[in-house]
């Protein structure tokens, strides 16, 4: 990381004694890490409210007996390709199955494609994790 | 504010310009002001999580021409009496009607009072504004 | 309520098992509320996502004895009267005082206004309870 | 799916319209489907609340070139191998690397885990994706 800049900044007494054990609680050992991540949150956050590049999971649960499912599911991640990085399929039991598609795109398409994947039959469950490209979250 | 303390912060310069360019959008003039809020934005987070004492609304959206509905809202409400701070009432057409009660308790109980309400018939919609007494974050 | 519609609706056995249990809980007596109630809440998510009338509360936690804040915050809700309905104070001890802002209006200038009184100096946490004005949530 | 049960549901005409309108954009082909999906979902979000198990993923966004970062991340993951199924990397450019770790268990220790990687040096980003087992969601 080039190019670190140091400033002050002011913040009471007891509220940043607060902070400080919330962070420890959390891991932390440097209270810069843990502001950078604040910030870093906050931007990500953004990036999903705007239209623009944002990356992330698509984590769908489906019983794979589920008739035709399992072609229907592979025919719509073919047709959305260029949203799709790679995809992970763990079979939880004799029925359950989760599959984690790895997308990048436009905000708007991606959720789209996630609202797509929870309408069809057999799919249980599905959750879109709102990750980022790291590009514009140094 | 008494006791207030200043320290430095090391961060990314790109993330910096990001955050600065952020912060000023939300009409903050300085960024120890924005690193405060992101702080008790954590701490109040995590006041609702616990249990202790919280505070803030519960707001209902209801038709006020379901019979016998004000009463029972009205009976609920004195039941409550220890969580409840105080009611206000919104006429918004000649059916619908936003009220919203100021509360104050534990966490648990103040959300149990949410689903009580929420479950009644009439009640078109029920918030949770999660809010706090301030005590905890100076 | 006039012109309930009854249609019927096919959910496999354990779910709908698992959904009785849930909605007991909640306190609901039947089914056909406890759907309402789901259709609703996605009918009052989607009001705030998009441009248009939405309903609710800023609830603002503020230290009164911060120097000018009471005038400024007064000051910003006479210049946002259109989006105002009316506000509740509580005084919770010597320092904290929680305000509750009932507002109506296009979600967009509602959530600009939240910011801009999340941003000021004493101001410690703002939160955005998102009701619904009920018009199109019968 | 075994064991369907049908049942009937009163819902106001004006609701039903905007419900069906709602699904109807979300590609739903049947009301019943569109209302198990709300069922479920309000399922896995109480197995995320209570202490149970559930399954998901764990983003993380990280700069690779971040000095002896990948070696604690592959620490980190071992010593958590009851909870972690498998890991998807993927490079996005020459600096940021997205992991997706599938997860399954106690919610309690899945949420510790996230919060250990999140307070990392190096780690830009992590987002927790709330799935299921499917066990408990028909």
């Amino acid at each position: 990381m080039a190019g670190l800049v140091r400033f002050g900044v002011s913040i009471d007494k007891d509220l940043l004694e607060k902070f400080d054990r919330l962070i420890e609680n959390k891991n932390y050992t440097n209270r810069s890490e843990a502001f950078r991540d604040l910030i870093r949150q906050e931007l990500v956050k953004k990036e999903w409210c705007e239209e623009g590049e944002v990356a992330g999971t698509i984590t769908l649960v489906y019983d794979h007996h589920q008739r035709e499912l399992a072609r229907k599911l592979m025919n719509i991640q073919h047709d959305n390709g260029e949203n799709i990085i790679s995809t992970q399929h763990v079979h939880f039991d004799h029925h359950n199955c989760l599959e984690v598609i790895t997308i990048k795109g436009d905000s708007k398409k991606v959720r789209a494609l996630a609202d797509v994947l929870r309408a069809i039959k057999g799919v249980k469950h599905v959750t879109l994790g709102m990750s980022s490209t790291g590009k514009h979250i140094h």
